[in-house]
C-alpha cells in the first residue's frame, strides 16, 4: 500500500527512493500514478526541461555527461532521462554507455533513470510526461531529456523539452541529409560535436546551408533567403520575435564549448518567458499534452471497465467473423454516454 | 459528395484515381474513410507487406526500386508506402529520392504514394494501416512500405508488415552498434547492401555475432549459444518452429542478390502462414491493430461529439485554473456512460 501523501512529501524533499517509486508506479500505469499526478501539478514548473537528441555516434552521451558536470558546478540539481528503445534482450549493448554516467552515481544531486520504449506504439511520451511532472515537483533544477539509439523519439522528446539540442558531428555517411532533413524542425540550439575532427566547418556549413533554404519566406528567392539568414544567425536573436537555431562547435570529452551551450539554453528559455512567440509555443505543448493525458485516460478507463466486452469483440475480430472497423465502431457507440453529450 | 459503393468499385479495379481518392480520405481523417473501410474489409489479406527499413544512407530506395523491378518482371502487381518523417518545409530535400521512382510511374501495375508523418504523435501507424486495407481490397500483390529519412518510424512499421527487411552497409560511422540494437528484433531479413564495398563482411559479422547474443537461452553461455546459432543460421529454417533472420549481401544498384531476397521474403512468408509460430505472430498483429483501431475511434468520437467541453477544459488548464489530469478526469467520468457497464 502507497501512501500518497507521504509519497508527495518524499518527492517534495527529493528523496530518491521516492522518486524511483514514482517512476515505477507511472512505468506500470498503476492507477495510483494518476492520483499522485493530480496532487503533484501544483508544484509544477520548477524545472528547465533540456531535450537532447541527435545522429547516432555523434556524442550525445558525452555530452550529457558534460552538461550534467557544468550544471552541478553551478550548483543545480540534474536529473536525466534515458529515453530508450533497447527491448530486454538487447539492453545490454546500450545500458554500456549508462555505465559511464555512473560517476555521478554517489552525487546526491544528480538522478538518472532510463526509460525503456521496449516496441511501445505511443505511450512513450505519456509516461516520459508523467515522469517530468515528478521531476518539477522534486525542484531540480534541470532536466536532460536524452534520446539513445535509433533516435526513434525524437518528435516525443521534443514536445516535453523546453529546448531541444541536436547533435551532429563530421564524418558520420554520406546520407547526413537524409538525417538533417527530419531534425531540421525540431532543433532549438544545434551542436556540431567532436569538432576537433575534420570536416567539422563543412558540417556546420551544411547545416547552416539546410537551415537557410528552410527559412526562405514565400516570394523570396533562394540567394535572398539566405544571404538574409547568415546574417541573422551570428545569434539568437530573440527580440526579432523568432528563434533562430545557433550551431555551435564543441569537443564534449575536453569539455570545450559547454559553457556556450548552456549559454544558448538560457536564451532559449529567455526567449519562452518574455516574449509573444515564446509564449505560444509554450501554450500549444500545454494544449498537446492535455490531449494526450485526456486521451489516455479515456482508453484506461474504457480498458478498465469494458475489458470483458473489448475481448469479446477481440474474438470476433481474430477469428475472422467481424471486421475491426465495425466493431469498433459498435464498441466505442455502446459505451459513450448518449445523454452526456453537449 | 463521394459515392462509396463508386469508390470501392474503382479500387477493386484497381483504378488509381479510385486509391488515390481514398487515401485522401484517410489522411484527412474523413469520415467517410471509416465508411469505406468497413466495405474493403471483406476483400482483405491479399497483399503481401514487406517493410524496408534501416540505417539511413544504406541504399534503401535504391534497393526498393530493385525489388520493384524484380516483382514486376515477374507479373505481380507492386505499391510502395513511403513513410515520410518530412514536413513541407524541408520536403524538398527527400522528395530528390523520389524522383528516382518516377520511372514507374508510367506503369499501371506500380502504385507509389509517400505517406507524410508531420511530427505527428502516433496516429501515423493507425493511417498506414488503413491505406494497407485500401491496397490488398485493390489486389496488390506486393506492398512495400519503405521509411524514409530518420527511422522515427521503424516499430510501427514492423507491425504493420508480415516481412520486416532491414538494410544495412558497411562504413556508416563506428555507432553502427547503437543503431543496430533497436533494430535486432524488428528484422525477419537482413541485407547488408553495398557489398562490393570494403567492410561489407565486416559487417555482417558484427550483426551476426549481435544477433547471436540477443538469441542466448537463459542458463546457456554465451559461447554455445553463439556456436548454436551460428549453424542454424546458414539458412531461414522455419520447420524448427522459429525464424531465424538470414543476413544476406546485396548490391542493390547492379541488381545482385535481389533475387535471393526475394527468395527470403517467400521463405518468411511461408513461415507465418503454416506454422504454429507464424500463426501466433500473425494473431499478435490482428490484436494490436483491433485495438489500435478501437482507440482511435473512440477519440474521434469524443472529439467530435465533445468538442465545446473539451475546449473549455482546455481552457482552464492553459490559463492555469486546473490540472491536465483532474480535467481529463473529469472529462471521462462524464462522457462514459455508466449504464453500459458490464
Amino acid at each position: 500500500m502507497v501512501d500518497l501523501s507521504m509519497l508527495v512529501q518524499g518527492i517534495r524533499s527529493g528523496e530518491m527512493r521516492a522518486l524511483a517509486r514514482a517512476c515505477r508506479l507511472i512505468d506500470e500505469r498503476d492507477a495510483r500514478a494518476f492520483e499522485l499526478l493530480k496532487l503533484l501539478f501544483q508544484h509544477d514548473g520548477h524545472a528547465y526541461v533540456i531535450g537532447v537528441t541527435g545522429t547516432p555516434g555523434a556524442g550525445k552521451s558525452t555530452l550529457v555527461d558534460g552538461l550534467i558536470r557544468l550544471y552541478r558546478d553551478q550548483g543545480k540539481r540534474v536529473a536525466v532521462l534515458a529515453i530508450d528503445p533497447t527491448s530486454p534482450y538487447s539492453g545490454g549493448a546500450i545500458l554500456g554507455d549508462r555505465i559511464r554516467m555512473q560517476q555521478h552515481f554517489t552525487d546526491e544531486g544528480v538522478f538518472i533513470r532510463s526509460i525503456a520504449t521496449r516496441g511501445h506504439l505511443g505511450g512513450l511520451s505519456r509516461s516520459t510526461g508523467d515522469v517530468l511532472h515528478v521531476l518539477h515537483a522534486a525542484k531540480f533544477d534541470v532536466v536532460i531529456l536524452e534520446t539513445v539509439g535509433v533516435g526513434q523519439d525524437e518528435l516525443e522528446v521534443t514536445q516535453l523539452a523546453d529546448t531541444t539540442l541536436v547533435v551532429m558531428a563530421p564524418g558520420l555517411g554520406d546520407d547526413i541529409q537524409a538525417i538533417k532533413a527530419g531534425i531540421l524542425e525540431v532543433a532549438d540550439v544545434f551542436a556540431v560535436n567532436k569538432a576537433d575532427r575534420v570536416g567539422a566547418d563543412a558540417t556546420a556549413q551544411d547545416l547552416l546551408q539546410m537551415l537557410s533554404l528552410r527559412r526562405v519566406p514565400k516570394g523570396v528567392t533562394k540567394m535572398q533567403g539566405h544571404t538574409a539568414v547568415s546574417t541573422l544567425r551570428k545569434g539568437p536573436e530573440a527580440e526579432a520575435g523568432e528563434w533562430v537555431p545557433p550551431i555551435l562547435k564543441t569537443v564534449a570529452h575536453r569539455q570545450e564549448g559547454l559553457a556556450e551551450l548552456v549559454d544558448a539554453f538560457a536564451k532559449h528559455r529567455a526567449f519562452l518567458t518574455t516574449t509573444e512567440a515564446g509564449r505560444a509555443i509554450r501554450e500549444q505543448r500545454r494544449i498537446a499534452e492535455f490531449r494526450a493525458i485526456l486521451y489516455q485516460a479515456l482508453i484506461d478507463e474504457v480498458d478498465a471497465r469494458f475489458a470483458e466486452r473489448v475481448s469479446e469483440k477481440l474474438k470476433d475480430v481474430v477469428d475472422g467473423r467481424a471486421d475491426p472497423y465495425s466493431s469498433a465502431e459498435a464498441l466505442v457507440r455502446g459505451v459513450i454516454d448518449d445523454q452526456a453529450e453537449t
